[in-house]
């Protein structure tokens, strides 16, 4: 791991544009949609922060998410860009949690804000450690400012 | 509206099998998919209590979700089937909330809990009453046992 | 296996209702979505032909996706019932090619006709054989009437 | 419309990364995720090509998906980059098809190769003419070199 030279960050920001498929017949985003958008902040999170989430799971690791939580205060439509913006709230042994706003660059106006709670699984799926080094590097992240 | 033959109930149900498609690389079926199961849930729950969403919505309203929590305490997997239960918690003039549970029919055991948050809006996203006969109907539904 | 007593079905039908998810901002079925059901027309072509698809994967192969075509024909609406028919086209050493119809069960108008050609992997993502006994149960049933 | 100053391109790309969502239980891309991809890159090409999908929709018309045909040739797998090519193949009065490559941006590998076929609609979801001035600036970027 060669981390060491990466700046930890607190809170990271992925911009993308909302896709058709996304929508729904209200003529606005699907709710669900934004579900695989916090994914992706945290995904970008972890990528910024040292080591992608593809590098975790490829040490027979998973975060399985544990509960999720998303309040939707205005609907976010298709072709216009979004943008995801993702913090280390907590970290533990074997749990994170982060927590999310979906927000219109242009605006600053906030589509959603959330939190996920993430458990430490093997492959056999079974509760396990976070491994120290990951933990610590995420941590130093968390409490960054 | 004929709807004063239905009997109205609490809680509904609607069994389906996992689909290929819900599962993600983790091998179990990925956190979002159940978002749409718990919709499948309150969509047959409107049916079971008298008349569907898309009868709703064919009057130029919709329902859509302020609020959405989801806790996930064992995984499902491809092929087998699902259970979702849905049951109306609250309905006031302008919201409404659902309850959930995701169950494997075969072993009652859990798969998720949840509850949603819905807002009736208009065509044109403006905040709206529940039209009277709608919300009578539910609150029935919501009261009986 | 002890599928003997399985009556081969060249077609097989699985019914289901149209999911609020499954549209988009034109108001009817996202054409992606359509995808996901001939896959699950598929998966019970599987179950109503001996063994289910999640049984190959257990043996540590499975059919990957190597061509598709779809022609939409009429558009599906949410809430109401869609019927997938699927049938084998051909069955070789390694490949398979599938055929469908989705289609209104009440009108019998055709949404989609479709079909999907299929190539056994193992897992390491190698080219591999059908195992015979699942080759021999599979072409029974294309030959079936 | 002030188009007049766009250079027309017959070949457009996109770049994002896949998706953890987008995978399937086979540690891969689920074959349905190209689907929205191919609609993702046809946004992009009507972006930079003089106005958006949006902007035509706007217009109280859509482009219906009448065919799609995709075949997959290599797996894309979670948190890597893909890009897909866009061009116009052929445009008539109320037809247009799209063709598509996706491919790994790094090695160039190419994971899908397809097309789609789209039929004008208005919103009554009768066929209609694409309008003359869409027609024309869309027939220029396809002419291009």
């Amino acid at each position: 791991m060669n981390s060491t030279h990466i700046k930890p960050k607190k809170t990271v920001e992925v911009t993308f544009r909302v896709r058709y498929a996304e929508t729904d017949q209200m003529g606005i985003v699907h709710h669900a949609s934004y579900i695989v958008w916090l994914e992706e902040g945290r995904s970008q999170w972890m990528r910024e922060n040292g080591r992608s989430y593809a590098e975790f799971e490829a040490n027979g690791l998973r975060l399985a998410v544990s509960e999720l939580n998303i309040r939707y205060k205005q609907a976010a439509c298709y072709d216009q860009h979004v943008t995801v913006r993702c913090h280390l709230d907590e970290i533990h042994s074997r749990q994170m949690q982060f927590g999310y706003e979906v927000i219109d660059p242009i605006t600053g106006d906030i589509f959603t804000t959330g939190y996920s709670k993430h458990i430490c699984l093997d492959i056999h799926n079974k509760v396990a450690r976070i491994p120290t080094e990951w933990r610590a590097m995420w941590s130093q992240a968390a409490a960054s400012t």
